[in-house]
């Protein structure tokens, strides 16, 4: 069922919703016990909750298919990732935090290498260190000006670049100018309608003065762009699911997901202790809380296998602190898999446990990739499918016909 | 696949196939068993038949979604509950027993208190007895006059009741005049197009006439109006499928579902040895015999899981008569959960099993919520693929493409 047929059913209560979310939480064996990161990790508590809880497997997108953190997340959340799609540029702006308004323009950059004239001799400028990223971004604010057309330009990492046009009529229309091969002609700039002119123009203008700022910064002589779009008009998830709702997430792109679908952020700090304290704080406050933790993926983005496995424990010891305030629903999983075999995000399903008291508990007493599989959510469920069941556990849906 | 594909394929034999549906058959744990009312009842016929079957979950409408009885019939019976949608104004004629004629225009009433002229007080007119309502129609009946257009007026239960109009050239797009909130005015019967024109004006005469009829019973001085809706022109289910098809059931609801669907509804008693008794003499009438059960459903809603459980071994009990008769296929699910306690319809699967000589038996050795988790029709098959499968069973499809 679709989110606005699913809105239509919503009814409220007091009940609060808890969704706690591991990045990268699903695994793959690596080492001779032939067990995966999380059935190696000691997690008496989550395990506890396992028995009480529905289990299974879920799928962010779909069979075969490894998520991005943006794909990853709207599932989670309800939001049907392949319906729902991102723009790079968007992303970018949600990856460092910055607060795109209705109306910019985002796009992703690259700092290149270009020679004779239009050549892309290399696509990252041999993947220039951050810093010189930021140097080169301080020239390009200071000696590019596009009149009343305001424009952002902001370092992300190594040789990768935020552009942001703010002004009235901008158009997102406009196809890549990164050619996507060495040796290649760099694009012009081109809009699908005549809605784009105006943009069009604007980004030519641009482009002509960066090529003027960058002509001493060879290798980083010039920028190629891709995915331009704007902040999608997505029905807010507050408003869909009936709930006052916050994010407690410590990396921006979280910040920003959750902010673009309307959730409030809440100030915290760093650690997963800081996270369930801001938690306790803010309780009475909210409806739902999604509290992020991220460095399940970055270990495993590592390979480090052993160091994921003690986040995982560590997460595992925060529990007690969550039942103490006696939630009414709690999902618990991942936006996507992220095995240290791999040293990247896979397509593999992640565990996931809803618990409340009429969830109907299945026979899975460990919270594992292997035990999840006998679950009643079933071994592929499509994660899009989770905030549905756990609205229904709330006591916050309807009936469906008389 | 969708029915029209499916249709395609049908192929015709001598064998039947019996659809045993136990309203609100899935339960949930209560006491300190953690046994659901399916476990917890003993059921030796029940269970020796899962172990020849293929057995599973089925979802009636979707993840987290709770069916009414219609979408939750009409899943099972293959047609996809969020395509074929009811209208409330038609499903409160099934639930009476009302033959709605094509062309008819149905809606969905409720006596109101109304002050002031329009502004509603009570949506419910302190919901007032069954007895009262009665008295009302009787008035209405006498007052009103629609000239050549007919009209009924039937007492549903407490302060529901059905409006059904029939003359030729009506339209059921007309907006509900009940405005959902009390403080807020009537609505005025507006359509959606211009098409509706003339079945506006009946409305409003109607009403007209309907202000002065009830004049003096206050608080039931007025009546709102929603879900104005025709009976739908949906495929039959005995052309779609090619099965001479009856249903053995109690309640007018269930009866008024399978005639809509181009059932013949077969008289039987009020208990399930009545119905047993019908599908017996019956049995060489037809292919395919619906024979619902109602009384899962209606001690669930009472939150009485002892009561729920002896209804459940009841039932076992007649299933040695059933294979007396030797069907080629049988069919036993429910159309929803229905756990005491929730007291109500939930969103939980529903217990599923296919019998028939070539239906490839899986392990599951208990037919029951958590032994069917693991069983070949998995933990979440979608309820309007269950008729596909018993058609595969009775060796009624044939082969799609060559």
């Amino acid at each position: 069922m679709d989110l606005e047929e699913i809105s239509k059913l919503v009814k409220k209560n007091d009940s609060k919703i808890v969704y706690l979310v591991m990045d990268g939480l699903g695994g793959h064996p690596l080492n001779e016990s032939g067990l995966t990161e999380l059935e190696s990790a000691n997690t008496p508590n989550l395990d506890n909750l396992a028995k009480k809880s529905i289990c299974g497997l879920q799928l962010p997108v779909g069979s075969g298919i490894t998520p991005g953190s943006g794909p990853g997340h709207l599932g989670l959340f309800g939001y049907d990732p392949i319906k729902y799609k991102v723009g790079r540029g968007v992303l970018a702006a949600l990856g460092i935090g910055f607060d795109l308004q209705p109306g910019d323009i985002a796009a992703r950059g690259n700092f290149a290498t270009v020679e004779k004239g239009n050549i892309v001799k290399d696509r990252r400028a041999g993947r220039i260190p951050t810093e010189k990223n930021k140097e080169l971004c301080n020239i390009i604010n200071q000696e590019i000006s596009l009149g009343k057309t305001k424009f952002f330009v902001e370092t992300v990492k190594e040789h990768r670049l935020l552009l942001v046009l703010r002004d009235e009529n901008l158009s997102a229309d406009i196809l890549d100018t990164d050619p996507q091969q060495v040796g290649r002609e760099i694009l012009e700039p081109k809009g699908l309608t005549s809605d784009s002119d105006k943009t069009v123009e604007i980004i030519k203008d641009f482009l002509d003065q960066l090529r003027d700022a960058l002509i001493d910064e060879y290798p980083s002589n010039f920028v190629l762009l891709r995915g331009f779009s704007k902040k999608p008009n997505w029905p807010s998830f507050p408003d869909t699911f009936g709930l006052k709702s916050a994010a407690i997430a410590a990396y921006p792109m979280y910040k920003g997901l959750a902010r673009l679908i309307g959730m409030d952020i809440l100030d915290t700090g760093e650690t997963l202790e800081d996270e369930f304290n801001t938690l306790k704080e803010k309780w009475n406050d909210y409806d739902f809380f999604f509290l992020h933790v991220k460095k399940t993926d970055s270990y495993g983005e590592d390979g480090n296998f052993d160091e994921k496995v003690k986040v995982i424990e560590e997460t595992d010891s925060m529990i007690p602190r969550l039942l103490d305030l006696d939630p009414d629903v709690i999902i618990i999983t991942g936006d996507h898999s992220t095995p240290a075999l791999l040293k990247s995000h896979s397509w593999h399903p992640v565990p996931a446990m809803i618990y409340s008291k009429q969830c109907r508990p299945d026979n899975v007493k460990i919270f594992g990739e292997r035990a999840c599989i006998e679950g009643g959510l079933g071994p592929r469920l499509p994660a899009k499918e989770l905030m549905p069941i756990a609205m229904a556990n709330a006591l916050r849906l309807d009936k469906y016909g008389a």
